[in-house]
């Protein structure tokens, strides 16, 4: 049996998974400051958390399958060097984020956001806010993302609709097609974006989009910066009509000078849909279920792109 | 058929409720500030968040029911004049108090209560987060509150058990006796405290019982401030070795001089557990269904005190 040659990116990763079997041989390399391995590498997982351009650290060397940690692969095609497979981390970050989703969600209908705040300046000082039961929530995107949002939304005594590019049944209800999308973000007091980044998502939420939406509604984005157009969602959270709570934001990390930090109504977090506890159990065993895959001579899961 | 007097707290609920029935008679009465209405009041419904002191203001007036819009009844029994049946709002906060259970446990498990610091100072600053799912999640106390807590962390991939006064099995699983908190306590990542205020639960989580809680484990109050020893939390919480989360406190409202304001690892919301913008319609639905009740002649649902 061939020996399996495995680069992680990390000693903590490496003896988390070392002597898994005695035909897999698990080494650190990060590809942007390490040597090369000097051999054929069967898999290398990337550190988690870097753009598409870190793939340029893999020119010339001998990877059979790069295994990202992160879900999204936009412009991943652009930076791939030729004849290798690219898989991303499907299962490790869906769960985080639609939990992340719901807190933030929560934070706003709930005031909690605003009533940090105060007690940073220890005053006491009720308000009514709109609370999440009874309202109507859209979620774009019916992906792994979408549908932990929706399965965590399910006991919170809210009216789901979700859109999707492709029309079909969920365990949530119906998915519509995206032409759809007008006429609910109309009726809709919360609006999720949990669509991958693509070419046909980039600039999603611009003006029309944002315009479309209910005066006091929420949107909130978890999946990557530039589905919203910034520029345009300032416009409309300066003026108060809107709301917003972005974990993601187009640029990252977002500049201390840039406006979106001090905009009212707007609750921002560092990117960290997929940071918690639980991130490395589940990369761990993604990854050892791609080396179990490799060593019975199957291809990988999650491929995105193959040669 | 007699005509039936019912006094409400507000002119906003008189519109609402007015004209529901041509025998009934619905009027504007604050006991604090408005003179006698000179009649037997069948149903009074008092403002929101008054204290058992406020039912001194009823003294020799003609009341037969007294329907308080709060859930909790700590020390009515000292201050309701006698003759008088006393009801609590049933039905109107359950359902918001553990939505913002929810918002909380999320705020501190995913850290959107520093990033929201941060976000104030304008730094883009990751880290890592326990997160919620695969966490254990004590409920203590399994009445409405703590049942609709359970509702909702029921799609948060948790381990979740309850203690409460009585042994009993809920939609939720098994509820083990108050006996049990020892145990369930030393395991737990995040304890709720979701009982009623009564001369057995105050001081419940005391020094003895946050000594027992995990490292780093996170105390959410939403019932009553007085659940908690203050100064007991005081301390543990300043060594940061556990954190709180609280939309109670003891006393209310927080002053601002009040070192639980700064501590680290807590979260303070000013007692918004039922003030959502469903609360309105929830209240008007209980005091029509009051109003129906007595109409035919029966007696008021949810007795907390009857002469």
């Amino acid at each position: 049996m061939k020996q399996l040659k495995i680069a992680v990116p990390d000693e903590g990763m490496r003896q988390r998974l070392g002597g898994v079997e005695p035909s897999v041989e698990v080494f650190v390399w990060r590809p942007d400051s390490d040597p090369d391995p000097n051999c054929e590498v069967d898999l290398a997982v990337l550190p988690y958390m870097v753009g598409p351009e870190y793939l340029t650290n893999l020119n010339g060397r001998r990877v059979q399958v790069v295994q990202s940690q992160m879900l999204g692969y936009d412009r991943v095609g652009e930076f791939l060097p030729a004849g290798m497979t690219y898989c991303n981390a499907v299962g490790v970050h869906e769960s985080s984020t639609g939990e992340l989703a719901l807190g933030l969600i929560l934070a706003c209908q709930r005031g909690i956001a605003v009533f940090r705040d105060h007690q940073r300046d220890r005053r006491w000082k009720r308000h009514r806010t709109p609370g999440l039961a009874g309202s109507r929530v859209l979620v774009v995107g019916a992906g792994g993302v979408g549908q932990q949002v929706a399965a965590r939304l399910a006991g919170f005594d809210v009216e789901l609709s979700m859109v999707a590019r492709t029309v079909r049944t969920s365990p949530y209800g119906q998915v519509r097609s995206m032409a759809d999308i007008w006429d609910e973000l109309g009726r809709a007091d919360v609006v999720v974006l949990a669509v991958p980044l693509t070419e046909e998502t980039r600039g999603l939420a611009d003006e029309k989009f944002l315009g479309a939406m209910r005066d006091n509604a929420l949107l909130v984005n978890v999946s990557r910066g530039p589905v919203v157009d910034t520029d345009a969602l300032v416009r409309e959270v300066t003026t108060g009509r809107i709301r917003a709570a972005l974990d993601v934001v187009d640029p990252e990390p977002l500049p201390s000078e840039h406006p979106l930090w001090r905009c009212g109504g707007v609750l921002i977090t560092p990117h960290v849909g997929g940071e918690t506890g639980s991130m490395t159990g589940a990369a761990d065993r993604l990854v050892l279920d791609q080396i179990h895959r490799l060593a019975q001579g199957k291809p990988p899961a999650h491929i995105v792109f193959a040669p």
